[in-house]
């Protein structure tokens, strides 16, 4: 039995572990492992694959990245390229890369990735490929897991800047916006906010108004707390109309990212009181994983090839309900994980005294 | 409403976080909240309570420990005393501490803690007392949840211990035989022992022999891999009949956690290697509870209220499948979660290579 | 003996313990000691002092942050205010505050601060009042000291940064530019940078040329490692005409903050490369002192209430070779401590094949 | 030119960062370096050396432990060998080392090591082999340096294993005696103790007294601090003739490392307070170095090979008053430096209100 292993968008923390505990569980069971050369991008070079021992993936678990590298780009199915003239364009080359593997006679393919990456296996399968997928991406919102690889290490990082910036928010009496990742999905933003004691967490889900962030900061300056966190998820925005004086930033075509500036100057605007932004950006992504992380990225590589060895293709291993299941690909690609609104972890926020922004 | 809280038993990162979203939830519902001070036993004392407000739950998140103090001694079904002649008795003061409840208007009990803490609580309620219970023990082993408040960080300081001393086991070349906590589940030693790349785990649920472990070592050192870590559960022990090889300790009367010095010794006499044991003892109780302990530990304590609320009593909330369940305390007391010998992470540590003992 | 603690400045992790060591050391004493609320911009209002006892400084060696609060605008030579026309403008109050200490029979002055505070402290001597002067700052940029409050952490925490972010640059085959503090000095680019084995550092001290640094990335292209991390104080500077690519930032007005942003814009245009910016900003400010700036503040605070039982005024607590050494703070103030450019440190940084920008 | 590099004696976290800078340092000048393989006893093995290379060296700043291995044996001038009678004997064979270095060209070598590398290097320094020393030991106990390589990360490693175990004595009222490195000096002990906050600290340089202790915690009892922490260096000693209760182990043999056993035992019996002891052992030794030991162990590195490129022999690199100092190997080969009487640390602790033991 001959297997590939991919690794696809974005680094997020846990990637070396899956690795290894893939690589050594197929090599227990007498496999040939091979790793793909950052990406499917790299399946048409003359050296796509790196051949992997136990000595390839020594001490790794420990290790954020991937030795295997990732790319931006991708997808077989929109391969980019440049054309006579110049211009940059997209083609399928995914009849090619099938004929890389029948080449090398892989049998199956380990995809680790987040959605894109499940988008793709899902039309890979239809193309013959066998695929066992692994849930990663640090913003958890992969449909039909309770967890990803990678999350818990970026609510801890998240968590630890937020506790950080606290003490400075408090020493000098202001309003601190901390922006962490989350375009779609409030995940990092909830979990990271209600761990760090937060005042206020702005999340996708729950499009806010600032008065709500205005009386409750009235409320702390009346208990003598002259300082508030607020934590704002980067896809986070304000209900329609909301934004009625002008801040700083409005009306200027505002980059992604920007929200925590917009909402520090709208928030300063509006109470008077000093306010500084942050944006913890690439921060989150990467590092050594949790033992957290560690530990359910290995179980999720071992997972996937004992998924490979029973032949049950096609399949995500997802940790759900805390033990490793398996969840067809095609029910799950193209969908999304919301924070549900009526999660106990969303109530436990509100009933804490966190204001939700609405 | 009135409500009361206890914490009983051994110290777990995540009581205070527990103890301060409880009392928060409470106080949000105009509710009264009244901490035991230092478990049952003080409840006999003229000031067994402590008023909780929302200054006195501020900061207390990130704190080890636990606010309200607790101790060893506080079943009141076998109170300690010393009788006339100096004698050490226990007797049943529950009909008092009842009274104590009566006397106050104690509505309802938040009872925060393990396997003894649920026995004792399943016996208050037939007394009357209206009881939730939160799942605490760092060691993972209570009955019906899929994980408790403490176990997370207990599981990173053992691994964060494990990868030190693997440095040094590595640089001389030595087995390393650490005793982690766990007298009958082998959760902590299995997490921290497969997160760390242990190389031998021994756990309570599967008796060892010491030739599964000198093979261990003798296929390491064909690979140049001249040192061992051996990871030992406090209550993990030898099939019958197998300590042959008269090791330094033997025929002694070994005290509890004496594990880790008798396989250290015994491993040295049979390989001729030299062996260190490493006893992490209270290090692993106490401290910062790490992120996930944090949330956990919120959403245990406002589950909890929210139980109260519904009159919904005599419940544990447990995190089930991922959400916030209540399970019946007399379902669940006297019972205890071992390691399952078909779980998947035991079979990861296999797939990776680790020997297990057996 | 009545003395007052003021903390004056930009917030730094073991302000706390310095307040403590201080607050102990001279209750030991017999002494009475009071905290200046929020800087000496307080001393006007009705209640500016709180006093301390054990208790008001129990458990706050570890805590970020001051408990006595701090202020940016807290110059009394310098205080602003509103005029009747509504316009911000400043005035010379230090004899009220002179007055004020006279009214509560200060004694002396502990002083905490960084270069700003010590050109007050040098002032208010001058007024008779007798200080000593504790030094702060995570810049480390006090003359006379070998080593400030709060630097070791500031380190500590931007190495963290910078390891994590590595892991995502390797993976992803980045260039990435992150920004530490450092506004005339470049301690925290140079120790991080060195700590967490940056290829390239950026500093103040030495005026960078984009030339040396494409030099670098290339020469790593041809090893095979196609990513190159960039470590740039906020105070660096490109030589004069050295821009002449057109990045896009380029041309605008650059707030400070913005060089990380221009480096990597221009880098990408210049090698063709995808690049990310960072700013680690506040983050570094703030949170839990390290174990070594635990120590040191402790020592701090310790030594400069000494330093009052001696009544050897005037005198800033320094930690100069190894040693708690009493500097005159008429000479150091208004001076600043850049990095040598014959540093043993910074020669390190070439010995291991670090591009200093030249 | 030819380079060797050596560690020897115990592990220290940092050695690897040593050993990349004087490898990179020494390859920046055009050398060769040659690791030695676990020490000087393998010198006479078929393969005593390892060449290095920036390969060899990537990545390893952040690693416990050292890449090249060490020996508890490796004194060449007693030198252990089994006669033929089966008895272990030691010899001299320091001659054939020096003939070793001679066949392989060795021009100059790196001895990273503590007190007793040193007085070997002294010894070889004789034998004509050029020697540089970088000073190397947890226990910061090497004559003429501020500070050696792995202190501040074992100084670490003990204040957070401190800051753990003292919540559990806190919400249990025990005392907890925690035993830490220092056989012959306290600075272990003094420093983290210190930076937890303990309320008793015993070093070798002050005998104690439990009276001394006793009279502390009954102070504390007054004060409602119903627990104790109580910080012991392995190599302490009550003065002569304090032990009179008798405590459990008084009277047996005792272990080195018995010492908090032993304290636990008699307070306990003096007070009747609960006890727990604690060994922290191996944990201090290993373990990714703090930034502060990843930098001066870098800096050690470079320096030695600047020293040799001087020609500047049989000097040690120490970090004397903030720089790189030269330092006579001969002056310091066999002295040890404890932690002074009269120094501002020791005076601090005081200040602050630690219990000395006197």
């Amino acid at each position: 039995m001959n297997i590939a292993i991919n690794t696809g968008g974005g680094d997020a923390p846990g990637l070396n572990a899956a690795i290894r505990a893939a690589t050594l569980a197929a090599l227990k069971r007498g496999w040939n492992v091979y790793g793909i050369r950052n990406g499917y991008g790299s399946i048409f070079t003359d050296d796509p694959f790196v051949q992997l021992y136990p000595r390839s993936v020594r001490g790794i678990t420990f290790q954020g990245g991937t030795i295997l590298g990732t790319a931006n780009r991708g997808n077989p199915f929109e391969m980019p390229y440049v054309d006579e003239d110049g211009n940059e364009k997209t083609r399928d080359v995914s009849d090619q890369l099938v004929e890389t593997f029948d080449k090398h006679n892989i049998d199956a393919l380990v995809a680790i990735g987040g959605d894109g990456s499940m988008r793709i296996a899902n039309k890979l399968v239809q193309k013959g490929i066998n695929i066992v997928g692994i849930p990663k991406t640090i913003d958890n919102d992969i449909y039909g897991c309770d967890v990803t690889l990678g999350f818990d290490t970026a609510v801890t990082t998240a968590t630890e800047a937020l506790d950080k910036i606290t003490t400075t928010a408090e020493a000098h009496h202001r309003l601190m916006v901390v922006e962490v990742m989350g375009r779609y999905a409030g995940w990092i933003a909830l979990h990271s906010g209600i761990s760090s004691s937060a005042d206020v967490i702005l999340i996708p889900e729950i499009p806010f108004t600032y008065d709500s962030i205005v009386q409750k900061i009235k409320e702390r300056e009346q208990r003598n707390r002259h300082y508030t966190m607020i934590v704002v998820a980067e896809g986070a925005k304000e209900k329609d109309g909301e934004l009625v004086t002008k801040g700083k930033s409005v009306g200027q075509e505002v980059r992604l990212g920007g929200i925590a500036e917009r909402v520090a100057n709208e928030l300063s605007e509006r109470t008077g009181k000093e306010s500084r932004s942050v944006v913890l950006g690439h921060l989150q992504r990467g590092g050594s994983p949790t033992t957290y992380d560690r530990l359910i990225s290995l179980r999720f590589g071992a997972a996937a090839i004992r998924c490979i060895a029973d032949k049950d293709f096609n399949k995500l291993v997802a940790l759900r309900d805390n033990i490793m299941a398996r969840v067809p690909i095609d029910e799950i690609a193209g969908k999304m994980k919301s924070v549900p609104l009526d999660s106990d972890t969303l109530q436990t926020a509100r009933d804490i005294g966190i204001c939700m922004g609405d």
